[in-house]
């Protein structure tokens, strides 16, 4: 049906294209298809009795101001809470530094909202999260993107990059999604010495960084790059906006996240949130609050490492004994994700048609490029499927590469 | 201190002013303040025990399916329910008509965001909700002003204003914010019958239509359009997008409000709510869902109703006893607001430094106005104060513009 409003959308819209993951959910949600393919935390962990207890406490002694309209910034005992756990962390800030919003996909699009320009250029990992691209593309933004090894971004191909005057680095330091892979302690400090010298700001997204199965957590680009200012006694400070949800170590349904900034930034990133849905909800962020004070956050943590340090093995062991030849894979210390490299005859795109109907689902690389390539990856989600669950699908995915390899080779 | 972020803003963020009123009310917050200046709904109204009832049985049932992520729709019983209870005002659709966000404030900012290009004018009343220009200057938007008299948007201004060519027509038909003046009957079809000779379609924000405590109930703009429409066999149907709330029947903090409009305006806003926030808290969708359905929310109404509706009478009855002559107000016979009208010596925002010493605020009138005017105009907010603090407050104002009167008169 026709309506008055068809020609009337703004160029921007014709930018925003559907996140792919999105709309593979809706085939993967069938119940007999094993999917690797979202981003979902395992609904078995969430805290549900502590949830309950909270929004009981929560109702009965502030329920008055908990239903009430709140301030932009966030309610101030969460921000402190985010303030004292950053601190452990070795980011030294105040509240004024923290803004609460709604999940850390508003983080990013507040972040375009206010920074970019239609056709200022960001350099991003390639691949690199779909969000940020989803977010960013409205606000007109370019990409120059540089490639990772297993170490993270590539030295020399960043300081190429930097010379193309990005307005910002986007980088996911920790297990990232979409590659599981973390930037190494020493690619920190050279992303940190390039962006100072090309006088680049850096946007640090870590959303699974305290999801760590092994090996020691790594300083974060902000801690670092605060430790090297102070070295060279750099009249620029804030070089680095961070970024962090609840999503991952307590529940994605409450859509809570933070972003930690210069005060400046943050005063800008308010105004833009007002005008955005002018605060995230009270009732959530007190609830938040009264689940993850007093040291549950950290045993619920201990869990959910547990847990998906176990779903992890599993996969890399079902990949180890079934996947055929030629197929590479990242070996991800945390996080949710891992990627699969196949030989370059195969083109996943075509691939999860095969896979959905042998009733097995995993994401395509290519959307992750946001310059092309990658037609030959996928990335795959340890986090949501039971350890019997990823033996099959592993198992049935197997099946539908080794066919795909040996029809390419008879062709 | 200096940060590298500072020079790096885009330009629309230099469009984005702060509230005013957000601004204001930091300086009300004091306890002895008596103000008018907020737009909260009375926390000793909110359904507490209700919404506690409710989180224990969503945790219990549903636990697993409320803290997980959710689809960008939104949960479908709750848009069936919206379709039902639409249905009973006429308002004739489907689930698939309908999105859930983040309370309507970012209904506003996904419409700007899909529809509006820099430089575009929106018509919109004068005064007109300031949400809506906090929204949508960040898009670049321009403004073209139709005054208001008691009745509404003049006509003939209106026709004046749509030769312009508008990209669409912003309205608030019942107990506006920020005049509390309603659209009458014979406004709201001349205003369809305007917009359909021009080509351009309307979006009808209506957070307040329940909220009437005298007279009858008149259709909404997208009802009399819908009707308008079948009577001209027009071609082009859905020409009116809805907005509505549950901010003020049920309560703020839980940010859910939700936009009706053809499907494939839907689909534009669910991939833009994509990038903007992934989707609204999947557990509050649940709650406000128990709470809501079965009757609960019909009677709570009616008790919102009773309440603001006292407030309102005293609050009229003692300008009618207190304030001098010169001071003229509108009677509106619903929502949460009304409007003073001054002298035209007098400057409501000096007023109201002198006001706030006085220990009673309100929020000045120039704010409102997209294209200046309204110096001397002011919004009251009866809603949220006790009918004693009511008398009081609107004795001290009466003192305070007595007086701004007097030295204008000497000077």
């Amino acid at each position: 049906m026709q309506t008055p409003w068809d020609y009337r959308y703004a160029q921007r819209t014709q930018r925003m294209g559907s996140s792919v993951i999105r709309e593979l959910l809706k085939y993967t949600e069938q119940p007999d298809v094993i999917s690797f393919a979202g981003g979902l935390p395992a609904p078995d962990v969430f805290p549900v009795d502590e949830f309950a207890d909270a929004c009981q406490r929560v109702l009965r002694d502030l329920g008055a101001q908990a239903l009430q309209y709140g301030t932009t910034e966030g309610y101030i005992p969460l921000r402190e809470m985010i303030a004292r756990h950053s601190a452990r962390y070795g980011i030294d800030i105040t509240p004024d530094n923290i803004l609460v919003t709604s999940g850390s996909q508003q983080a990013l699009d507040l972040l375009g909202k206010i920074f970019i320009n239609p056709g200022d250029r960001i350099l991003v990992e390639a691949p690199t999260y779909l969000g940020a691209l989803q977010a960013w593309n409205a606000y007109g933004a370019e990409y120059v993107s540089v490639p990772m090894d297993e170490d993270g971004m590539m030295a020399d191909a960043l300081e190429e990059a930097l010379r193309t005057g990005p307005k910002f680095i986007y980088v996911l330091p920790n297990f990232q999604n979409p590659t599981g892979v973390t930037l190494s302690l020493e690619r920190r400090h050279k992303l940190i010495e390039l962006a100072d010298r090309y006088g680049v700001p850096i946007i640090e997204d870590d959303p699974y960084g305290q999801l760590r199965y092994e090996g020691d957590h790594l300083p974060s680009v902000v801690v670092l790059d605060g430790q090297y200012r102070d070295n060279c006694q750099n009249v620029y400070h804030g070089n680095v906006i961070y970024l962090s949800t609840f999503s991952k170590i307590l529940a994605p349904g409450v859509r809570l996240a933070w972003v930690i900034a210069p005060p400046e930034v943050i005063r800008k990133l308010v105004l833009a949130k007002q005008g955005a849905d002018l605060h995230t909800s009270t009732f959530n962020q007190m609830v938040a609050y009264e689940v993850s004070h007093g040291g549950f956050l950290d045993r619920h943590i201990h869990l959910i490492r547990r847990i998906y340090k176990e779903r992890r093995d599993v996969m890399l062991a079902a990949m180890d004994a079934y996947f055929p030849p030629g197929v590479d894979w990242t070996q991800p210390k945390g996080g949710l994700f891992l990627w699969g490299i196949l030989p370059e005859t195969i083109n996943t795109n075509e691939l999860i048609k095969v896979a959905v109907e042998r009733k097995v689902a995993f994401v395509p690389g290519t959307p992750f490029y946001p310059n092309g390539g990658g037609k030959n990856t996928m990335r795959l989600n340890f986090s949501n499927a039971s350890s019997e669950n990823i033996l099959e699908g592993i198992a049935r995915l197997s099946r539908v590469i080794q066919e795909a390899i040996s029809e390419k080779e008879l062709a």
